[in-house]
C-alpha cells in the first residue's frame, strides 16, 4: 500500500510499504478516507526531533473498517470510524480515569502513545491507504455511514478535542471571559470550544491576519500582538481585572512581539498577567523536556523562566498536557451531527495522498491555503 | 492596650497602642484569647519585606466578642470566635466564589487582605489584647463557649486550613499516595489533612529530625532529603510510578540537599519528578514576585527556572495560592469538636503576650520548642 | 408610595402603602424600574396558599439605588442593580456554600427567604414604587448605568437563573441531549440555558402552541404532548436510549395528556422513562409539602407515587429546589451584556404599575399576550 | 467442576457443572479462592425473582488466573485478581464514563450485567471452582500475589465499593455529618466509607443489636430505630438541622419501626426528614420496578409514595443505583494494602464450598454468625 514516509529533514515521499494487517485479536484495519497533516508533524519534518527515516506519518485519521480481529466485539466491516490520535488500551489506571493520552500500556516506559509519531510507540501513521488500529473496541468512535460531515469528523481525531481540552482544563463556564493565545488550527478550536461552552467573550491573540480573520468570523475578538501589547489590551478590555480563564495554544516555539526570535516562556508568562487572580489556565501548546534547537541550554532541557511568584500571588491554577481525545470526541461528534458545530472551517485544502510531499513543503513555508490540509488517500 | 509592635529588623516589642474599636457598623471587637506566631511573620521580622516599623503583627487570631457594631446580625457579646487570617468582604466576585483569600474589596488595588501583614491592607494584627474584626458576620467562625480545644481551634485561623488547602488543590482522594515537601507546621498540616481525606500513603519530606518524627507520629512516611534523594526514594516506593498527588509546603526559601544554599525552584521541580503523569500538585508554600534577598536577579522578580517541558509532558496540573480559609474552617472545626482531628500536636509552646519578643528571637534561631508558639494575651 | 396589594382570592389592587425605608444599617432602598409578574404569584392570587390579605407582591425586581444604609460598603445612590428573588444573608452555612435559596438567617425557622411571598419571611415585594433591600452588599447585582437591556436584566431576578438552575442541576454538558418538560417562561429559560451550555439537542415538551413556537424559535425541538406520547417520541428520537439529561419545569400542577386533570407526579415519572440510564434530572418545577387543592390526600401532603424502582434501576440522579440565583446571575448578566443571551424573548407585555390588577386577571385566564408581564412603576 | 446451583425456592445444591472455559479471545478463567454470599442472593433463593432453576450463584468473586485468552494483554497465569460484581465491556458510552454498572454491551437490552444473577446476562456465578471472566483486561483488578488480606480483598467485589458508592453519591466530605440507614454488611461499609472519607460524625440506624455493635466498633453512632424515632433523634443530635448527608443502605424491603411489616418507602422518606436542606442522599439499597411480593399493587410496580414536596422544599439531591465497582476498587484495594482499611470486619464465617447449602439456609434464617459468609472452593 502507499504511505507518506519520512526520508530526511524537509523531505517526505509517498512510497509502497507493507500492508496494514491484523496483528492482535483486538485489532481492526481501516481503509483511510481522511487523514490530516498536523502542525506537530512539522517538528519531525524539520528534523527537530529524533525521528528516524522510514517512519509513516499521520495521527489524525478516519476511515472505514476493512478487517476485524477475532477479539473485537463492537465493530464490523464497513463501519465508519474516527480515531483519537492517542493510542490507548482502555484498562490501565490512566485510561480507567479517562486519561487516555497517558496510557501506560501501549508505549513501554512512557505514559501515552500515538500513531505515526516519534517516541509515541510502534504505531504506524495513517497518511496511507490503510491503518492498523490496536484495541479497536476502545479506540474507535463510530460515525454515521456515508460521507456526510467528512472533514468535520476528521477534526475529531486531534485538533477539535485538543482545542476543547484547553477550554476544559481552564474550566471555561458560561458567561466567562477567556484569552486564547494562538489562532492556528488548535487555537481556533480552543476559541471555538470556549464559545460552544458559553463563554461571554473570547480574545484570540495572534499576529497572522488570516488567522485573526477566522477568529473574528467565529465570534472571537481578534488581538494582533504585533500591533498591541496583548496583556495590556485584554486587561483593559476587562475593566482592569483580566480574563477569568486563559488558554495557551502556542507552546514553546512562541516568538517575541515585533520579531521572530523564539521566547519559549512568553505565552505562559503573558497568561499569568492576562488572567485574573483565582483564574485557571489550560495549556495545550506543546512544551518538551528536550529541544535541541532551543535558544538556551536550560530551554533545551525544558526549563523555562516562569513567573512563579506572580502565578502564586494570584492564586492561579494551570492544567497541561496533550488531550485525552476520548473524553470529548463522542460529544463533539454529536454537536457536528446536530448541526451545532462545524470545525471544518479551519480546513484550508483537501488533496489526494500523492500531493502530501508538496503539501508538507508549502505548509512548512506557511504558504497561504496550506494551514490545514486534509488528505484523501482513496479519492477518485 | 498592649500589642506586639515591629520596631526594626530582628526586633519586636510589646507596647501600648490605641485600643481596638468599632470603626464601621459591620465590625466587632474581640478580646484575644489565643494568637499564634506564624513562619510568615519571620519574613517581616527579618526585614525581608517592605514592612514599616509600627505594624502590629498577628494573623492567627481567636477570642471572645467584646463589642458589636450596629450592622452585625449574627454575633453577640461573649461569643467565642475564630478568624481566618484573610480579611474578606463576603460579597465581591471572588468571595462569592469562595475565594476569600483574594477578596477584591478589603485591600484596594490588590486581591486579598489579612490582619497584621505588610501590603495586606490596613488591618492591625491580633498579637494584642484586642482586635477589630471587619465584616464580622462573614469573617467570624463561631466556636463552642468555654475554653475546650483552645489551641486546636487556634490552628483554624491559618495553618490547618492552609495545609488542607494544599490537599484540596491537589484533590487528594481516598486510597491515593501523596508526597508533601516540607514538614514544618504547614507541611505537617498538609500531611495530616491528606490522611484525614483518606490517602493511603503520605510521604513527608524534610531534613529536621523533630519534624520528621512528628510526621511519622501522625502516620506519614518520613523522608530525610539530606539522607536520600527524595524523588528517587518516593518513586521507588511507588513502584516506579510516582505519587498520585503532591503538595509544596516549602516555597521559595527552599534549600539544596546537603547544604544551606537557597534554590527557589527545587521543591517545585522535585514535585514534577515525584508526581506521576496526570497527577496534581497543590502549592501552599510561598512564592513572591519580589524578593530582595533572592539568589539571582530573576528569582528576585519571582521568575524561576521551572521544569515546564516535563510538567507538560506528564500532563500535570498545579493549583497555587494562599488558602481561602473560610472554605474549610467550619468543617475542620467540626472534626476537632467530634474528636477526629487534633491539630494542636504541632504547638510547641504557649506563652503570655509579654514573652513575644523573646519567642520571636528564638523562633527565628530555630531553637527547639519554638517551632509553633501560641500567645495568650489575657493569661492570668 | 403605590404598591400591588393582595386583597382576596382573585383580587389585587394598586394602593398607597408605607414608604420603603432603611431599617437596618446594611439595607438600601431602590426605586423600582422593572418588576415582573411570576407564575408563582398566581398560586397566592388564586388563594391556593395561606397568603393573608395585605401582602405586597413582587419578587422579580430591579431598579436604581435611592438611599444607602451606613453599613453598606459597595453601593452608592444611582447604582442600577438587579435583585435575586431570594433574600439571603451571605454568611450562614448555606449562603457560604452558594446555597442562597436556603439562607438560614433571613426567615426564622425555615431555610430560604424571598420578597413578597407567603411564608418566605417579612420582606415586602417589589411590585411597588420602592423596595427595601436587606443585606444589600450581598444581594445586589450591579448593572451598567442607563436603561439598556432593561427587560433582559429583569429576567435575572428569577426565571433566567431558575431555568439555568435546572440545566445546572442536570449538569448539562456540551454535546448532550436534554428533555425539558414545560415551555412556560421557566421551561423556555431551561431550554435556552441548556443550549447556552452547549447541548446538542433539546426537546421542549408542552401543549400550548405559542410556547412550542417560542421553543422552536430558540433552537429547541418542540414536542406537543397532546399529539404524541412525549416519552415514546423522545426515546425514539434518541435511538431508543433516552436523553442524557432531563429538566422538570412544570411541577405539581402538571396535567394529564389529552385532558385537564392534575396528575402531580406525571412529569417526574415521564422523566424517569425519558432520561437514559445513568442520567441526571434537574427539577425546578414547584412541589410543595402542603397543597389544599390537591387531587388526593397524599398529594395534599406532598407524597406522590414516584417511580422509585425504575429510577433506581436506571441509576438516575435528581437535584431539586428553588434556584440559588446568586450562583448564576453575574455570569448570565455578562452574557446579556456581551450580546450572547437575550432572555427577554419571553416577555409578552410591558405595563405601568396601575395595570397590574388587569394583568393578573388576564394572566390567570391564560390570555394570549399576558404570559410574561413586566411592570414599570415609574414609567412616564 | 463443582458449583452452587439454584434448584427451587429455598434450595441450592453443590453439583457438577460444565467446566468454565475460554469462550472469547478476551476471556480468562480463574480458579476461585474466595467467593462471598450476598444479601441479594437471598432474593433469588427465596423465589422472589424470576430466577430459573439451574443458575449458578455468586457475584463476589476473586481468585487466580488459570487460563488466558489470546486477546488478553495484561494478565498472565497465576495472577491473583478480584472481580467487580458488574460485568462490563470497557468501551461503551457508559463504561467510558466510569458507569460500569450500566454497561450497554454485556446484557442485550439492559444497562448492566453481573455474574450469577437473574436478568443480568449470561454470566455464570463464581460460587464454583472456576469462573470465566469476560473482557478480562478491563474487569480484573490485580492483587499482590500470595494470600495476604484474602477476605479483605474479597470485599472489593461488591460490598465495600457498594457502601463506598453510597458515600460517593452523597458526596461525603471531611467534617460532615452523615446518617446511614441500615447496618447490614453494605450499611456498615457505607458508614465505614463515610469515616474513611473524613466524616466528623456518622449515625448508623438499624434494629439488630449485633449490627449496631459493629457500627459502634468502627466509630459510628448507633441508633436503634425500635428504641427511638431515628429522625427525631438524629435531628436533635445535629442541633435541629439534620445531617449534611444521608445514605439508604436498606432498600424496598424496609420494615416499620416496632413491627415487621414492609414499608417500602419508609427509609427514603425518613432520609428526607433526616438530612438538612441542601443535603444529598446516596441510595444503594435496592429498589425494583417489579416485585411480586410487594405490600401493594403500586409497590409491586415500583411506584412508592415518596415525600416529593418536602424533598423539593429542602432542595435535596439524590443519587441512586448499583455501584460502578471499578470507580472505587483500585483505591480501596490500596487502602487495604496500606493497612488503613480492613473491611473483613463484617465477615462472620469462612466455609468450604460444600457447606454453601447449609450457609444459605442459616443466612436466610438470620442465624447469628451467618450474616456474611465467604466460601473458599479450594480450601484444603
Amino acid at each position: 500500500m502507499k504511505a507518506v514516509v519520512y526520508k530526511e529533514p524537509y523531505k517526505v515521499e509517498v512510497e509502497e510499504v507493507d500492508d496494514a494487517r491484523i496483528e492482535d485479536p483486538t485489532d481492526v484495519v481501516i481503509r483511510i478516507t481522511s487523514t490530516a497533516i498536523c502542525g506537530s508533524d512539522l517538528h519531525m519534518y524539520e528534523g527537530r526531533t529524533g525521528a528516524e527515516p522510514g517512519i509513516v506519518f499521520g495521527h489524525e485519521n478516519m476511515g472505514v473498517v476493512e478487517e476485524v480481529g477475532p477479539g473485537v466485539a463492537s465493530l464490523s466491516e464497513r463501519d465508519r470510524i474516527c480515531l483519537p490520535f492517542n493510542v490507548a488500551c482502555g484498562f490501565c489506571k490512566n485510561c480507567e480515569n479517562n486519561k487516555t493520552g497517558f496510557c501506560l500500556t501501549v508505549n513501554e516506559g512512557f505514559a501515552g502513545g500515538a500513531y505515526g509519531y516519534v517516541q509515541m510507540g510502534p504505531y504506524r501513521g495513517g497518511q496511507a491507504e490503510y491503518l492498523r488500529v490496536p484495541f479497536a473496541d476502545f479506540n474507535a468512535l463510530k460515525l454515521p455511514p456515508g460521507d456526510e460531515h467528512e472533514t468535520d469528523f476528521a477534526m475529531l481525531a486531534d485538533i477539535f478535542p485538543t482545542g476543547y481540552h484547553g477550554a476544559a482544563m481552564a474550566d471555561v463556564q458560561p458567561g466567562e471571559t477567556v484569552a486564547v493565545y494562538g489562532a492556528g488550527p488548535v487555537g481556533l478550536m480552543a476559541a471555538y470550544s470556549s464559545l460552544l461552552r458559553g463563554a461571554a467573550r473570547v480574545f484570540s491573540v495572534d499576529r497572522v491576519p488570516n488567522r485573526l480573520a477566522l477568529a473574528e468570523q467565529i465570534g472571537a475578538i481578534p488581538v494582533n500582538f504585533d500591533e498591541v501589547d496583548p496583556v495590556e489590551y485584554i486587561v483593559d478590555q476587562t475593566d482592569g481585572d483580566g480574563t477569568d480563564k486563559g488558554i495557551d495554544a502556542v507552546g514553546y516555539q512562541a516568538t517575541e512581539s515585533g520579531g521572530d526570535q523564539e521566547q519559549p516562556a512568553i505565552v505562559l508568562n503573558n497568561l499569568v498577567y492576562t488572567v485574573r487572580a483565582t483564574g485557571r489556565i489550560g495549556t495545550v501548546g506543546l512544551y518538551v523536556p528536550s529541544d535541541p534547537g532551543a535558544p538556551s541550554e536550560e530551554a533545551g532541557e525544558g526549563r523555562l523562566l516562569f513567573e512563579v511568584g506572580k502565578f502564586f500571588e494570584k492564586g492561579l491554577t494551570m492544567g497541561t498536557g496533550q488531550a485525552n481525545v476520548k473524553s470529548y470526541n463522542r460529544y463533539l461528534r454529536d454537536l457536528i451531527i446536530a448541526g451545532r458545530a462545524e470545525p471544518s472551517f479551519v480546513v484550508s485544502k483537501e488533496l489526494p495522498l500523492e500531493e502530501a510531499p508538496d503539501a508538507y513543503e508549502r505548509f512548512d513555508n506557511r504558504e497561504e491555503g496550506y494551514s490545514k490540509v486534509v488528505l484523501h488517500p482513496h479519492a477518485a
